[in-house]
């Protein structure tokens, strides 16, 4: 196999064309790539970084919200998620979302690791765990706008509703099947 | 299990507020919350729609990149992918871009499905594909701006990369784990 030496691009300058909010922000980047090629207007977006938790029960059964959102089309399945803090760790944030959401507490965490968004202009990073053998501690104190279910599912049911589609956003498909190839695993 | 009945939001008007590229634009939405209350400014961002596809040669090895993107911190692995042209159908702009990334060509393909990246705020949808029995056909003719080397990486070799984080970014990472559970419930 062949190696390419693979070379970074060079940030020259970065200056915010949009300060929408604390939830969105643009900034056009001037880039040199390695040729020596200048891009005077990359396009960078900082949307959120965001914490998912899919969440074992003892008993086996896991926790998934039914649920609108706003850009969905129709009803999703979901797990446990929500944005970071600023300067919250994302285990940290993972472990306040799981409380504030659903009243559940875990003291097993599995983190799937960490991963950008979009590879060319960010977004975010979004953050995956399973936590397991949570525990019931709390009423739940949800500050979300959208009505929504909590479900309980058993592992047929959630790999039956992964492979409908049913999970219809990006992170949360990805969370559902990095945890059922963690259950996989663990059975080998 | 209480059955909410999950209220949809009500889009007042919208408004395009930055048109930076045909790669991004920012929209600002009026909503209308099911208790009435309004909001009047709503972030919607369209960045764009892609296909992602994990392409497998007749031999069983996988069709990998190693290669850096402006976005990602290193080097990451990445199955092929790219961006829909307007008006292509996800399977239709998947088969291009395996033939113009790679020079393969496979005609056993499997949907996985069509996931939204953002759920409050849109961004695009990432249409997922695992391309089975790929021939190598012609010369590749990419048009990416980065270098990339292509490898061919055996099942074994592709767990180990996945659950090292070696797919930096969310798509690459589900399109990987959705194919490696498609390849273990084949088995069963």
């Amino acid at each position: 196999m062949s190696r390419k030496k693979l070379r970074q691009w060079k940030t020259l300058s970065r200056k915010t064309i949009l300060d929408h909010s604390k939830f969105l922000k643009i900034e056009s980047h001037e880039i040199e790539l390695p040729d020596g090629e200048i891009i005077s207007d990359w396009p960078w977006v900082i949307l959120h970084d965001a914490a998912l938790i899919l969440a074992q029960r003892e008993d086996g059964e896991f926790l998934v919200f039914r649920q609108r959102k706003y850009a969905i089309d129709g009803i999703s399945l979901a797990p446990v998620g929500g944005m970071l803090e600023p300067n919250e760790y994302p285990l940290e944030a993972a472990k306040r979302e799981l409380l504030e959401e659903t009243g559940y507490k875990s003291e097993k965490w599995v983190d799937f690791g960490s991963y950008l968004v979009d590879p060319n202009s960010n977004v975010g990073t979004m953050h995956l765990f399973l936590a397991l053998d949570a525990k019931y501690v709390t009423e739940p104190n949800s500050d979300d706008l959208e009505d929504q279910d909590l479900l309980f599912l058993n592992q047929s049911e959630l790999e039956k509703a992964l492979e409908a589609g049913e999970f219809k956003v990006l992170a949360w498909t990805t969370v559902v099947a990095l945890s059922l190839r963690y259950f996989e695993n663990r059975k080998k």
